[in-house]
């Protein structure tokens, strides 16, 4: 399916910035773009994932599906991203075996979230 | 809205465990409910956040809204997380001003994930 990776543009992973410079996060985006985005993964830069004190950071989620949360990223892992990307696209529940991650994935995850459900309201 | 508050409850928060101890995770789940859960919200305990160096972890999310991790958390911050997961619940968007969060919602962020997209399907 096709699946959405948010890449964090603000990240200045941890380091001083001067005036003008082209932070960290905005790198990554563009090493993505560089790299090759398959059909299926949707590139989404956003403005900070909270991420901040484990920068860079990309999230991986689509629905029905665990979201992960991966940091301590940079421009030089953007073709893992991808593959690690395109291996969560196309497991057919999200859930790509273990050995099959990235080395980025396997030892950077900063989170995951179970699958979001669509709950009865409460009575007012 | 009905919001869902996961628990992971196999956290070890980075401690040795003895035979037969109960998890710091495990702990944090039983304060949340004996400290009082609000109806809209939906507490789920959850076998790992994948936040294990960051432990203990929880998460909210609900359908159309920001996801949010948050970690370093211990059993002592159970009224904490209730009062944040039911700011989130009741905030219209699930965007709590930042001065209503509570500190360790401010402080204890690990990451947060943008509502997740139905996307159309890449041609084949």
């Amino acid at each position: 399916m096709t699946v959405t990776l948010h890449v964090c543009i603000t990240c200045r992973a941890g380091q001083p910035l001067s005036e003008g410079e082209i932070t960290p996060g905005a790198r990554l985006h563009s090493a993505i773009f560089e790299a090759g985005v398959p059909e299926n993964v949707h590139v989404v830069p956003v403005e900070c994932l909270s991420a901040c004190s484990h920068g860079c950071s990309v999230a991986l989620s689509a629905p029905g599906r665990w979201s992960y949360v991966y940091g301590r990223l940079s421009d030089a892992n953007a073709p893992d991203v991808i593959a690690g990307a395109a291996a969560y696209a196309a497991a057919p529940d999200g859930i790509v075996p273990w050995r099959s991650r990235p080395e980025i994935f396997r030892k950077q995850s900063l989170a995951r979230i179970p699958p979001i459900t669509i709950l009865p309201e409460a009575a007012e």
